[in-house]
């Protein structure tokens, strides 16, 4: 049977930098405490949101390294691994297996758009190098390649690839997935508005950055969806769905560190050309975390318990 | 206070024609009853399903009055009146008011996309040349025109426009209505494979075909939903999804009519340039259909009732 | 052999209200003769730019019998017969022809998008019904239907489907054109922006409102084109280019009614819903054509002589 | 004034691999020198055909330096730097400088989008670190940034950005450019099947990798437009059009290897997931080169000249 080690609300920490454009570690390994502690069911280092394209090897070694460690076996993790080239992917999938990541998870990045056949001699390559369960990614606007659910099914006969994340954002190919596919296959779903839509539709998980701003939030809205509470389900989505819609809009790294500045936590630099949102998109992010603020645990009052 | 005559399942009956590509009343008469005492809450002649761009003013006309006498006032009725002119729109208006329409369906059609202010206009001189209430109905794949939420908005504040149809197939257009035209805003799901989404967003109901063929099932989702009960919802909606799939994708008059064959049921003829579905099509349509022909109630037995 | 009577510049009259929303004909006809004595290669009445749609069966009979007087056999004459219902295509295509129409142009209209065996049906039926050649129009945007080259393939085995007008303002769709339909096939571009490039790819000719404001430039093109001097021919097109991007983004008929005010000449009025310009856009459209203005020629002086 | 120092037909050399996924420089030099003995008037290592962000620092620096040292500046060379981040963009902007480029090409890509203010700062920072002239490489497609003409007129501010490459594959962009642009603005097409409507829109080159196949047939191309002579421009394109479709749409370094072979060249492995084109994809290369083969001049003949 396959192993499936992911449900709930999967939170994806940011990777902060320094003044000097240098990966932040101890700042990182405070974010990942907090996601842990305010209730994560899972911890995904080195994903969009962790800029995972942006770092050179080393780093993305020091941030796997660093996240698995902090979390500490309290909640799985799902380590990034995506690189345009099979080998460098074998590369940093083993790095993730050693390090102990519970799970990888793996876009097929393309640079040139990729066949179905390349994309399935991709994903076997690299499974066969590991034996940890493999999150196949399909995210057409950041790869460049839309997978078919025709394609997914074909992924998902490789023994380890066990999971799908889907964020092309219409919860009609999460119907697709779950029709095609049956009714046993994990899905998560990876565009945050559609949050509600995809509980609905049966999605396993939420993969999300949300957690590092309003983790009581998601965790409710995923809590409601347990108790089979539609009406609660619904009233928890629309209290968070300004802000979902916001940081989707603005990327999800300068999104997240200016929501943090303003939740009174250190949020950390941003690695150029990425630049902090303009003062007006500030203002404008105020306005909608505010009245969800009392709906975050604050951190220091937390972290001063560890 | 907003006049908002409809909820739940909204079933938009096909206009058949007779061999002779006539408009065939009587047996559209039989079709609307089998909408009626197979539980539809409203019934809705001369949308897409009626291909009502179709049809003649005189066509029209027998069409209105031939649905609203069958109907008896046994549910509302909501009768299509788009016109690419607004004073043939005025026209058709008038009449279906005249003849007992509880409200009328209007969406902008366009040959030359309309901008806000014509969409306004024409949406003002109609409001003003009836007293009923209208439904806006936005599905930019038919109109060449997506209303906006800041559109739709505007729309509103015309005292008699009280509701609003949403059609692009996106939820997340849903979620933005709901969030921008505040939660008391009435609008109702016209995409059958976002059923189960539209609900979980909120909508008041689902305007659809689908009770052509399938009126149990689409019933039982609306009432699960209204017991708060998401995993009967969901499972109710799968059971139905290839079926809402398929009628979309043949296009509904034709695979509505391919359908009712399958039952038993006259169907009709269709007007040139449509045609039937292919042989291949309807054996399709066998497959999906058949798993849930129990689902759908015999209806000479329930007419013979009446 | 197939028989081709357009070439050159086939200029699109506008269809010009009363200001009680009636057609009128006697400036229907003064704005006919504008065109045929400023030089165009032919006359189609109730294009898009004719608002077709928007009118009755007697508005059409009416538009369509005072163009072919008015022309007078001077040049020839594509009428626009298209209509939803093959019935009802077929009655306005032998009108046109009983009218003298040189040829007659049809775009598959749909409501319902059609199937290409439905489409290649409907131009069967309505060939079958007539002797004239056909001109067919593919043009998504509008149609809903895009006609791919293999399905235009098809359509030409018709015998009086002789050519083909394509709108979706691709130029490449174009190339694959001639190199699929062979460099025989005769093609008319119908996205004003692209004239200079469906020149370049081969076209026959350009069908275009352009030449109620700017005929002389509009001529020019084509003759520098004929001439084969690629230099002349880009220098003109980027002469009119502003203005061939203005009337399309502001919608035809809007636009040009403009433009004649702006020209000194009677524009007549619009159908409801659609409005005149804003104040705002006739002060960018006055920016631009200004400076072109020497190039239209004075209607009054030209028709003094007729 | 502006430093402009391509025109005409820019090459694009594969960067080829050995079996073991190493880069075979003595295989790319051999590339390069044939395509400078074709004819080519400018050699472009390092954009997607020479597969830049599959290599690693290391490789990208091997590459620049062997093009550079065997065109010997027969022709100017136009070297792509772009990185996901600033740091990285400048680092090898320098080194190409160092190494004796003629100028440098740069894209913005991005994973997480780009605000226009970002996009400026980038460009900025990296121009100010060189001093040769920089190209703007606006590609959509495979940056996932859309760069407007508005964007375009910002950057062309900065004094070493001085051309403009595009590749939206839409004419009227082009158009558009130019008049918003200028006369003067240097742009570039980088869409094949566009090279005869770019060059009619007045481009100053066009960037492709089609000369690696039918060099002769690229260069008589330009030359017929130089000439003025759009007759034998557009006959001289139709030939090369099946084959310019075709390797875009199979992805130019597969399509350009599997082309090499076909005409007993050497063409070198690709780097995984890059497979080689099917045997079905071959014989379809096959069938389109074959004619054009006598167009392409024998390399060994050529070569051995040097």
């Amino acid at each position: 049977m396959k192993h499936i080690p992911f449900h709930g609300v999967i939170a994806y920490p940011v990777t902060p930098f320094t003044g000097k454009e240098k990966v932040d570690i101890a700042l990182f390994k405070t974010m990942v405490e907090r996601l842990v502690i305010t209730g994560a069911h899972g911890i995904a280092p080195l994903g969009s949101t962790g800029v995972l394209p942006y770092l050179s090897d080393e780093e993305k070694e020091a941030v796997t390294e660093a996240c698995i460690q902090q979390v500490g076996g309290r909640v799985p993790t799902l380590v990034g691994v995506s690189n345009l080239t099979t080998e460098k992917t074998i590369y940093h999938a083993r790095f993730a297996e050693r390090a102990g990541a519970t799970a990888v998870m793996i876009i097929p990045m393309s640079y040139w758009k990729l066949t179905d056949d390349e994309i399935v001699a991709h994903y076997d390559a690299v499974a066969a190098s590991i034996s940890i369960p493999i999150m196949a990614y399909n995210n057409p606007a950041t790869s460049g390649v839309d997978m078919s659910p025709a394609l997914l099914k074909r992924l998902l006969k490789i023994p380890n690839v066990t999971m799908i994340k889907e964020s092309t954002g219409d919860v009609q190919r999460m119907h697709t997935l779950r029709k095609e596919l049956g009714e046993e296959v994990a899905f998560y779903n990876g565009a945050n508005p559609l949050a509600l839509a995809a509980f609905a539709a049966g999605a396993n998980g939420w993969c999300t950055a949300a957690p590092n701003l309003i983790p009581a939030l998601n965790i409710a809205l995923y809590d409601a969806v347990r108790e089979n509470d539609l009406e609660k389900a619904q009233q928890l989505f629309y209290e968070q769905f300004d802000l979902l819609k916001f940081i989707v809009a603005k990327g999800l790294p300068r999104a997240v560190k200016a929501g943090l500045t303003l939740l009174g936590e250190e949020g950390g630099h941003l690695r150029n050309p990425l630049k902090p949102l303009t003062d007006k998109e500030v203002i404008e992010l105020e306005t909608i975390l505010s009245p969800l603020r009392e709906r975050s645990i604050p951190a220091q009052q937390l972290i001063s318990g560890c």
